[in-house]
């Protein structure tokens, strides 16, 4: 692959150190941890392994609290439905930003055939959850709120702390995607108040294939695809060997080196907003201050993102995202972005810039230029 | 990995063509197909060229027939769930035969909380099904009836032909599990009159991490994970690519290779089987002639299976199973074993050979010496 590759949350390279110590499970010692012969125990035991480190980057108790899943989404829904309806008695209101990954939101609406009501908390034109509404909307009822810990569309960190104090409160459960704020900035489910957490490999830089659930303590769930008893019965199906011991070491390595790679990415990304807002009429979306270090995201008026992205893709070899990946294919405009205020025809205009291991300060200029004669090129040619 | 690796079932050996094929998609290439930029274009390409090579492995109408998922078990729950809850209002009883993976059986048993109704088809005494039974059970309110290619645990072919006239006189849906026998012998969904078909990745010799729905033309269903719009809605999450493309070319290489390679392993096969059966009180399980080419099982009267799988293993380094690994860990009888009639103190006593790549005829004698060794030692050590 070459050119400047800017979309590093639709997906990321994978960390080399990662493969090399991964790929013994695909070559040398594939195995069924389910076996119970050595071969079977040494895959069981890289899964535990692997259960340990995901544990240890996010402080979880116990690595007993982690269930691996084949996705990120799938652990989504995990979470949202074995929460919800296996404490059906409990309550049958469910919470979740207006912002959160379609995942979760999918999710919760597919509850609706089950009876559950959906609320949606608003937010505001940074992309902050509205805890007034939050506090109104919360109700011994509410069987799961669902906030994730940044939005991948807009970068903004949500308030988690003060979320789950609400939350708790009241005596209910916070679930928290932390797909793409996990290896970029701290996540401490204990200190944070977390009852569920969503997380992916392949944002941490490890394979694609594999998710993390988290779990806290005293929550039960029930699984949502059935079969054998993997994961405690929580997640049935042959563990995915490499993608789990691949997602572990990315979380060790996170663990270790998330500090000094966030400084890095962060300083990148400003040299990034400060040349791209020079650009007439282009807009910062999400929180300025309280965003993901290695997350950048426009909007320019009178274009259209993926006009955007299709040029600087197929002229200047860079390429970004107009939102999310796993919405990219219909017309509709951002959900995250229609939250925020904004209206239509400023939600299609869109660029999303999310940085890696391959990005350095020397693609500054080049990435701010390419951008720039994009949007002026674009311009010329709108009709708007 | 050292020894003679007899539990090709519970994991199978990567093939190396199938690493060299798909590890760019690991390292240099690796890509979210939904994005719609070129690296995610070409994703998408890699992702619809393993569709094709699937789709061949078992003459599907189109590629379009086929849906990836992350594992067989997910496949199986989609198959079972996706096709019930989708049709239910044409029917609410549900069919599958006695040995059934658990993965089959458990989502079925899920749906009976939906109302369905499930009744379980008996086999005979070498694990065929019932036709006559079949006949008499399915009716116009079935909204699925599910009987595996072959059995995993006693290597039995179904008479799949035979089986989908029945459930196509009435009109209705067949399910067909693959995963055992998918690469080991030919299968051809069209000829055999298959609406809907399992496959696992790992058991094509491809990577861990993805499996296959065939969906017949005109098959509804529904997802069971919802989220974004991959694989057309009905199994949202970003697509594993390293996995979905090392299936596609596992798929590929079956396809030019499974005739030969199931005629070099039924050769071992067969020779194990004759040396094996010479020890005292040594039996076959499952048909005799009807078996898949790469599978022998056994009971050993008096002695447990986990202990002959423990003591070969320890003192020869030869890894067996005792029947599925996904019910490994529990402490009852294999429910495929209580089906062809076997007594639970006759089904404890049961061992599994299945081959692959790295076996050969010179490990005949070996296996079959440490397997009368043990055997020996250990009802020498039997209070029975």
């Amino acid at each position: 692959m070459q050119g400047i590759y800017l979309d590093n949350q639709s997906a990321m390279l994978l960390d080399s150190r990662v493969l090399d110590f991964a790929k013994k499970y695909l070559i040398d010692e594939p195995g069924n941890p389910s076996a119970l012969h050595s071969v079977g125990l040494a895959a069981k035991s890289a899964v535990e392994e692997a259960r340990a480190k995901v544990a240890e980057l996010i402080n979880a108790e116990d690595a007993r609290n982690i269930v691996f899943t084949g996705s990120a989404t799938e652990a989504n829904n995990l979470a949202i439905r074995g929460v919800a309806m296996r404490n059906a008695a409990r309550g049958k209101s469910l919470l979740a930003s207006r912002i959160e990954h379609i995942s979760v939101l999918n999710a919760m609406k597919d509850l609706q055939k089950n009876g559950f009501q959906l609320q949606l908390i608003p937010v505001d034109t940074q992309g902050t959850v509205d805890l007034q509404a939050l506090e109104s909307m919360i109700s011994r009822e509410t069987a799961v709120t669902s906030v994730m810990y940044a939005n991948g569309e807009i970068g903004t960190i949500e308030p988690i702390k003060e979320i789950s104090r609400i939350v708790h409160e009241k005596g209910m459960l916070l679930h928290v995607d932390a797909v793409a704020a996990a290896g970029r900035i701290p996540i401490d489910v204990q200190n944070d108040g977390i009852d569920l957490l969503t997380l992916s490999s392949n944002d941490l830089c490890g394979p694609q294939g594999a998710g993390a659930l988290y779990l806290g303590p005293n929550v039960k769930i029930q699984p949502v695809i059935v079969g054998g008893g993997q994961e405690r019965g929580l997640r049935p199906g042959t563990e995915n060997l490499f993608a789990i011991a691949g997602m572990g070491e990315a979380a060790r390595l996170a663990r270790l080196e998330m500090k000094d790679e966030s400084l890095r990415l962060k300083a990148i990304r400003d040299g990034l907003i400060r040349e791209i807002l020079k650009i007439d009429e282009t807009h910062l979306t999400g929180h300025a201050i309280e965003r993901l270090p290695h997350h950048a995201s426009f909007r320019f008026s009178r274009i259209e993102g993926e006009s955007i992205l299709l040029t600087l893709d197929a002229m200047f070899n860079i390429q970004v995202s107009t939102g999310s990946a796993c919405s990219s294919r219909t017309l509709e405009p951002s959900h995250v972005l229609l939250a925020i205020g904004l209206k239509h025809e400023q939600a299609h205009g869109s660029m999303v810039i999310t940085l890696g291991k391959s990005n350095h300060p020397d693609q500054i200029p080049v990435i701010a230029d390419a951008v720039k004669k994009t949007v002026e090129r674009l311009r010329a040619l709108s009709p708007l």
